[in-house]
């Protein structure tokens, strides 16, 4: 049976849902709203138990999944959502051995979608501007050990992208339309082509200049959401949901 | 430049949206609506350009994507869709070198996915318990060249399954509260569990069912996808949208 | 016991859900996909039972609702669907007594909403400046007996609204942002706007226009409607629905 | 020009959006988080213009529609929303003349909306077992002066309702599948039934009793509103959103 080992990640999720991912070192306490954690009673463990704090908190010990990897990320800037990001893989194509670039970083949560997907043959070409949201996005990944499938870039994409002939190229920030000539030069005969928007004025203006630097089969998409209470004897939606988290536009790169 | 080659999947798209997607073999041609295409008019060119038919109907040539592959499956049984799966294999962990059962195979569009994204070192066990549909989703891997990372095995899950320690596991199938107990044997420790349902009472039968089965984290969830006309002066949502596909369950095993 | 009687409107619903509205005329037949059925078969009879046409098709007999009604109406334009009427009759605070305007009348939908909330002493003013569509919108409403609540204007809105003082007003056409000088004139100091648009860049020309108006209280919605299969056993979502209707949007006219 | 006058109900919504509904009395003050506003500042004084408080804090003066009155109700229950409400008010014919009763009367959101859809000559019965709740729904309507269009009545209905032949019955209550029967005899023939409901388990049961109890063209539908950022630059949905209210079923009853 698999244990639980030094440096691996482990998802602790409480009762109330509340919960924490650490890396396990020997010696080392997860110090919560209910107690403390020793790592040392997770190591040489099974994985999929209870633990309890000291407090006698109760926590489900679990392999955290990229869902909750994205979700737990640092962050300073606005996130994207593993309901976005799943689909924009397939769309995409990302598979094995993919070469994607991506621009800006962001706090690394589609940079680390992106690398356990192309891992280990491709890579993860990640631009940001930022210096302290690149430093941030770096440390989110070499946590996850994420680093040797990215090579993160602090660069004014203005300037272009080194590489060429990538397979898909993604844009998450304010002003895409204004990166496309740079985004054309970069990507294959045919590559993909994808960006997320909050506002429809920001949509109406890159599926406006998409087709005017040589992208074609643009599409204009969004995906909703909806979380349910599982309680058997009285399933129904949750209260609440987010409502909005971008636009999704996909294109592709014609000659 | 890369340019398509024989055997090489090839994604034709016209101007009227409709698609179609073929292997490339010299000598051949594609019939459509709207005239004839030669494949040889493709081997040997690069992707992302215009080709014609001999009555002048211009279409694209792209690569297709898994996206594109999913909803070209030929199928007997309902499908699977892209935003489901994008989304299941971020909750369910699945990515390059995991271990991954699932039943029933259906039309093979999860299959697909799955080996495109657990390839190369990983392998998806495929169950299916009629031989006819068994044959057609060994006959659509095979198309795409994933054969190599799936195990399809014609079988009633009742029996169990024949792995153990598997990474993930999901039951798209009627009644996949019946096999939970097939299901934990299979899965290792915090294992994911996953399933689609398309009806309500199913639901609440399977998170009724789960925790008396060994598993725990329970959730239910279902995505909406809403896709938009691309046109910069006249941005809006499509008329009509697909309404339903299903529930999404999902679980972790716990000792 | 109240029976239907001559001129009564009856809703005729088929097994499989066809529905026809008919009013009742002595010695008159409807003829249908599965027969015909006697206009003497349902005058002095109850409503809320069964009919048979000759040849055995059952239909149920109701009593129809305003919300069948509009979907029933003979229409060569978009129309506007009960939920986004149901709403804005809330919203903008129509009810007995109210005087409304509306353009353009489109074949009636509306109108016939606004005149069966108004009656008997409110009063619908509405404009349509295409002939043949003003002619629509008048037989539908002769024929569910509503014209004396409503006056039907044949004229470019351009040229201003006949009202002053009015409680609500309502714009349905392609571009609200050049009627507002005359919509803020109509209405009553602090009375009800709205206007419902397919487009987000519509969207964004009038909410830009309302405030250089002397609009406030600015507000831009949609609803989704989403239909059940009402099947005890097997209780899940259509699988289509429609996406899109319009964007509703509201303000307050202020001085 | 119309003045508010003494007893007129005015909303005063805030630059925040935060918002009061107040009934005009000489020589009173609402007290905000912003200050004083004196009512004696309105009285008088045309609607749909800026007042202010002693603090300077801005309120537009507005009419409160059906929709802010229901918002705004003091509640000790879940309320209905107005898309439900003005969506049902259209399916179930509910208009000038009406005779409804409803069973619970909660905190009389929905009765408010159906008085004030039936006025002045149809008549609302609304049941409600709770004294307090009764109370409560009871001061509500009576400070919108509706009381002379409703009924209120104290009262189990598991004992029936007083009424025959009514044109519509809706029930807001946790278990209606057990007031079928009762709900029968209220109804006129034909007439229509109403009723909303958290999960899909009473959906389940309901639907299940409503044909073993005389009724027919059974219904299943919800309604989701998405609230829009009103900025025309950044036109967008906003970030998150009610995602359940609560399913809406309707029937008929038949002989």
């Amino acid at each position: 049976m698999k244990v639980a080992r030094e440096n691996d990640l482990v998802f602790l999720m409480g009762k109330d849902r509340k919960s924490f991912i650490v890396r396990l070192e020997p010696g080392t306490e997860l110090h919560i709203h209910r107690g403390v954690v020793k790592h040392d009673d997770l190591i040489g463990q099974p994985l999929g138990r209870e633990v309890q704090s000291h407090l006698g908190y109760s926590l489900l010990a679990l392999e955290p999944s990229t869902h909750d990897l994205i979700l737990d990320l640092k962050r300073t800037t606005q996130i994207m959502y593993p309901k976005d990001i799943g689909y924009l893989l397939l769309k995409m194509n990302v598979g094995p051995g993919s070469r994607v670039v991506e621009a800006g970083a962001g706090s690394g949560g589609l940079t680390l979608a992106l690398a356990r997907t192309v891992m280990p043959t491709g890579l993860v070409y990640s631009y940001e501007v930022r210096p302290d949201v690149l430093n941030l996005a770096t440390k989110n990944l070499e946590r996850l050990g994420l680093l040797p499938f990215v090579e993160m870039k602090e660069r004014d994409i203005k300037e272009g992208f080194d590489e060429v002939d990538v397979d898909a190229l993604f844009l998450d920030l304010r002003n895409p339309w204004e990166y496309l000539a740079q985004a054309h030069a970069a990507l294959k005969s045919g590559g993909f082509f994808g960006a997320i928007l909050p506002t429809t004025n920001q949509v109406v203006r890159l599926i406006r200049a998409l087709p005017e630097h040589g992208f074609s089969a643009v599409e204009v998409e969004e995906l909703l959401l909806r979380r349910y209470k599982a309680v058997p004897a009285r399933l129904r939606p949750m209260d609440r949901m987010v409502a909005h988290t971008g636009y999704l536009i996909f294109a592709r790169k014609i000659e």
